[in-house]
């Protein structure tokens, strides 16, 4: 087999072999297909396509391109979840404690972020003394015996995968629906849970701009998934506006320890109720997804919710005290008040805006080597829908110094106002 | 300016600026783009395609890479010519003496072949002592005193080009029309001369495998050179058969040497006379194409051209007297014949068939390491439109031993008989 007419197929349209991606995936990964060859044919991917089976194909290939966690050891059904990633995005820091609260076994291997705010693992680290590195066999046994775990990546998962991106980030074919849905599968495969909840996030502040691509996206993977016997759920959601209030590290687990608490916002609350229903009914622990919301509601009024997230943390060596006293986390100096230069309903906030208004304070990473500053951020006062008042705050920016002023026009700019009413909505579909 | 905004650009369909071709063509000749971001790029440009300002821009930032030739020392018009490859093509070898005969001036740097039969400078190779190493200053005094010149890239001349073609050649992105265009024009256009007569082989043998491409090229090709203030024309010919009827090293130089003494093979004849038709107008040698073509015949009979090859060849260190007497030439131990199984007329040829016939008896190269054998290769007898008996030789096969049969069966399936009589059309169109 002739890698240049693995390309050229490709080139010329032609669907690809399982053989022929196995070929390509071995050979890139052992260094016997060099880059160029390999940023080739991504463009040619990119630019043509690749149907179901071939992005099958390719997953499953990156999949075994590396070890695989063994999660056979822990009785009952393991799930993950995993985002597509957007802006204010802290779901997991809620849904994972909510659900391993009734004994679902919540087995999640995060990343760091680059771009507007902090990955999970940015965020939990603003807990003191959180450690996301952890060795295969203690991420297991905790989650055996906590019912949950988020860490960085443990053992050499993917290794194809990860070449495979940091090839494409340098050659402008990320984009591409089936290697966006094979790239993310492979290392959920590999990660070893039953059930998988994916959220994949749709308009501008999120990879997926149409409701449209979103869709292929999320049928794609829940396809490849289901073609490995897993149990697949894609959930669509909105990101045309940042989800819950807080963008920023501490400020989003602050959040997220609130809306375990039971005052956290609606939208927060809403998805994680939605997805964690999904995850209890499939596992069998309740029969609709009523009452597996209605329970869940239960477990955050009686503090169960709460009390699993502070055990998750102290097991991963964290201060579970911060969660009693949030005034622990690392404050910013100064709280200023972005005001509304009108009055009306917000009719839109720029998700990427305030993504980038975070960034900009040191909430986010423009290169790897930056160092994140955990207590900075924007806490929005207002949502899509809401009135408000000329002189009232839109949102409050959280700084350190940095960058306040282009951090403050930017989080300006991001709120649209107008004088008619809009009823934001969250979840737009659901694929299974 | 980034690598990965041009790539992205071009991903997406649109027309890359000057400045942007000139940023990758220098990044990429100094190394400061790797390879893998110039091979996204060209298979982005060769499914996206490039406009003629783009290929222009593109072959001029190539020509502007290197070295350039520069022929201003030689008085009156410098005429180059370049094909895009055929079997059997051994044009340059009758045209050049033909046209230096009127004192044009003839400059020329060709290359070794890869695939079917040798390049220009294999078969020139088969003279013995000929020399195609020479110094940019000897070329230019060659072409100046003997009035033409065949060599072998001499100088840096188009680095960008040498470096992009290995890369496209193994990631499936040679077949491009914009980059093919590109490629040769910058060669052209750094070589120097005024004026550049293309031949763009159309078939199956060809590169071009419809007339539609090889339209396209052409016109490409041309408005490349006009918009660099060259003379450019372009003639399209027929690659469904050989050209001439020799293919392979020494027989074809031979086949040249009796082209212009006199006896050549019709088709060959044609195509010099049209090909320097054009050359000697262009320079105001002749006022009209018939009467180049008639002199350009009159200098055959009364010798002129034959002794212009042997002043030429005398230049460039070759024995001379290989031309008076062709059995100087290496000759091949067996000449088998390949015969008819069926009587009618020759209908095709498949060109390819016959280079790959040729170059399993040793007359091509599969790898640059592979060695030539200039005595051997394949000479017809029988051309499209012949009429041929049962037992008839179609071909002769010309070989020193090495994989005879195989190539003889190659031969035979070349052939096709049919029961109606076929005129083959060697000029297809010309582009000016």
């Amino acid at each position: 087999m002739l890698m240049t007419d693995i390309i050229e197929r490709k080139r010329d349209g032609y669907k690809l072999s399982k053989e022929e991606i196995e070929f390509f995936v071995k050979g890139y990964t052992e260094g016997s297909i060099p880059d160029y060859q390999a940023s080739a044919l991504c463009m040619a991917i990119y630019l043509k396509g690749m149907d179901d089976e071939e992005a099958t194909a390719l997953a499953i290939a990156m999949r075994d391109s590396g070890d695989k966690m063994d999660l056979s050891s822990i009785p009952g059904k393991k799930v993950d979840k995993h985002s597509t990633g957007g802006v204010g995005d802290k779901t997991s820091l809620v849904l994972a404690p909510l659900v391993a609260s009734f004994g679902l076994k919540f087995a999640k291997m995060s990343g760091r972020g680059l771009g507007h705010t902090g990955g999970t693992l940015d965020k939990l680290e603003s807990i003191n003394g959180y450690n996301i590195g952890i060795a295969p066999e203690a991420f297991v046994n905790q989650v055996k015996n906590v019912g949950m775990a988020i860490v960085g990546q443990t053992g050499n998962l993917t290794p194809a995968d990860k070449k495979l991106y940091a090839l494409r980030d340098v050659t402008a074919t990320v984009s591409s629906i089936p290697l966006i849905a094979s790239s993310i599968m492979s290392k959920k495969l590999a990660a070893g849970a039953d059930i998988i909840v994916l959220d994949v996030k749709v308009g501008a502040g999120a990879f997926m701009k149409t409701l449209d691509d979103a869709r292929h996206l999320a049928r794609l993977m829940v396809q490849i998934g289901s073609n490995c016997g897993r149990n697949m759920t894609a959930v669509l959601t909105n990101m045309e506006e940042p989800l819950g209030l807080a963008v920023g590290n501490a400020l989003e687990v602050i959040e997220a320890i609130n809306t375990l608490k039971g005052h956290g916002p609606k939208d927060l609350l809403d998805l994680c109720l939605e997805i964690g229903s999904y995850q209890l009914t499939d596992a069998g622990i309740f029969a609709t997804r009523e009452e597996a919301k209605a329970a869940m509601r239960e477990n955050i009024a009686n503090g169960k919710a709460l009390a699993k997230f502070k055990e998750f943390v102290a097991a991963q060596g964290g201060d579970a005290s911060f969660a009693d006293d949030t005034t622990k986390f690392a404050q910013a100096k100064e709280i200023l008040e972005v005001k509304a230069d009108k009055a009306g309903y917000v009719s839109h906030i720029d998700a990427l805006a305030i993504g980038h208004a975070g960034m900009l304070l040191g909430a986010g990473r423009e290169t790897m080597a930056d160092v994140i500053d955990p207590a900075v951020g924007i806490v929005l006062n207002k949502k899509v829908g809401d009135k408000v008042e000329k002189g009232e705050a839109l949102c409050y920016v959280y700084t350190n110094g940095k960058n306040t002023k282009e951090s403050m026009e930017r989080a300006f700019n991001a709120f649209k106002i107008s004088s008619e009413h809009t009823e934001p909505q969250l979840i737009l579909d659901v694929i299974r």
